[in-house]
């Protein structure tokens, strides 16, 4: 459920809203190695907008199409703007990857890279003279990075064939949505496990670090949500058929750490290591549901500077 | 998607409101034929109140706990109070009603009775002094009868056995949220029909009764909404059988017109026969979703008081 105001800003181009609504589902049919098969779309709107409406469907449809899905139900009514969107797949039962298979010793891998849609975020921010970042950004960032970056943020690509790909080579995979510790929490939950991360493992795209600030890069890549990569583990004997998979789908594939049994209170750990072999402790850990909260990130940002 | 100030008031009994929620999907399924199975719920709420979500809740599980409905996904989300519920069933293909497969000379039958939930809703409003009833329901209706159209409002049944039990018997079916005339419309457009009904026929709850006003009676008897009953048509030669599952089910099933081959504009038409022959023109077809509009009932009241 994609709340105005509260995923999206109101003013956000409705093409790409539509095919965001519709992408963010593809992405956890992808987590699970399914094939997209149907959807439903429930629409509540302020006012009957016509050409708003043709716009979000028309992106919605693009996406659909290009995937094959068939809209088989749904609902419009009067309401503060609110998509809602069903979706279902098919994939073997034997088949599908779950947050709760993975296994003492496994690798952890992250599909392309994380970061860029929650600084996308910051730019629509940006832009605000009395907001927190006041036009830092768009003296940081080139207009190629900035708009990269936006559209990681309103225009995610889910990794659907990619999921299917990881079928019998994958133990477990989720989709990040939140942040990538905050999901791979939910991965170590289920499976009983704690992690173990190589901070200079960690794909950065040129925009996070052409910030030139560490703990910012770190916030971004590990706590920004909204990325829509897949998080898999697998077994270290698969590390040649993933970068197989990684080649055919020129999608980049990154070992960032391992998994490790876990008791007690372990379960869920995730030490994060610095090439010195020294530990790295992040402020925050998930990215807030009720909004991103910036205050700190900018504090960081503030003591570094002085 | 059930969304509040459009639906339901936001002060609504959160019991009955989880209630309500799955059981206006559940009559979704009932006008298939369907057997209930699987359901995913997305809400959006303005704060966590935790009372409020235990009593929603439960009420949402006593329904999905007496049909056997397994929830199998969904969201929670901050956000102006929205319900998003999808339902999934199981009928055979040939066995599934349909709107679009009533035929020429079909019987037209409605279970329960129409109005009532209409009423339930003047009922609430009629409590506010500088309202459009401002009391008059009070003084009209009993205790009983008040609650009564209040339990139909906000606590509809959704007519799941009888809807499998027309297998093989109905040849099309709907339900009735947006009142009698709007939904046979939907049956009428997609079989290419128009529609004889006799007004005599249509039962008329006792609240309705009470009222001692005939256009306000059919106003909420054929335009009211929100009813949840069955509208289904069936060969004449099947009146035996339809009376047997009304007295397996204890549930009241009248005939109360018939469907009759159209052509061009005619496709649609709705006829009103009274009983001396002659034919009513209603004021209003159908429920209006963005709002039951009480200010033609109160005009057509203040015409009949002067």
């Amino acid at each position: 459920m994609l709340v105005a105001g509260q995923h999206f800003f109101p003013a956000t181009d409705p093409y790409r809203l539509g095919r965001k609504s519709l992408a963010v589902n593809l992405s956890d049919l992808a987590a699970c190695a399914a094939v997209p098969r149907y959807a439903l779309l429930a629409l509540a709107l302020p006012e009957a907008d016509e050409p708003w409406l043709a716009a979000f469907s028309d992106g919605f449809w693009s996406l659909a199409d290009a995937w094959d899905v068939e809209l088989i139900g749904g609902d419009t009514t009067r309401g503060p703007l609110t998509i809602s969107v069903t979706i279902m797949g098919e994939v073997d039962a034997q088949h599908a990857l779950r947050r709760d298979a993975a296994r003492d010793g496994d690798a952890l891998w992250l599909s392309g890279c994380t970061g860029e849609a929650a600084l996308g975020l910051a730019c629509l921010q940006d832009s605000d003279p009395a907001g927190e970042w006041a036009g830092a950004l768009s003296a940081a960032l080139t207009v190629a990075q900035r708009q990269q970056c936006l559209q990681r943020l309103e225009d995610p690509t889910p990794r659907v064939l990619l999921g299917q790909r990881l079928r019998g080579v994958a133990n477990s995979a989720i989709d990040i949505s939140d942040g990538l510790l905050a999901d791979l929490d939910h991965v170590l939950q289920a499976s009983g496990l704690r992690a173990e991360i190589e901070l200079s493992q960690l794909p950065c795209a040129p925009a996070l670090q052409q910030l030139n600030d560490q703990a910012l890069q770190r916030r971004y890549l590990l706590s920004g949500g909204d990325d829509y990569e897949l998080l898999f583990t697998a077994a270290p004997s698969m590390t040649s058929r993933i970068q197989g998979i990684a080649d055919a789908l020129q999608l980049p594939l990154t070992r960032i750490g391992t998994l490790v049994q876990a008791v007690g209170d372990q379960v869920g750990l995730i030490r994060l290591h610095e090439a010195d072999g020294s530990l790295f402790h992040p402020q925050h850990r998930g990215f807030d549901h009720f909004g991103f909260d910036h205050s700190a990130v900018t504090r960081d940002q503030g003591e570094k500077r002085e």
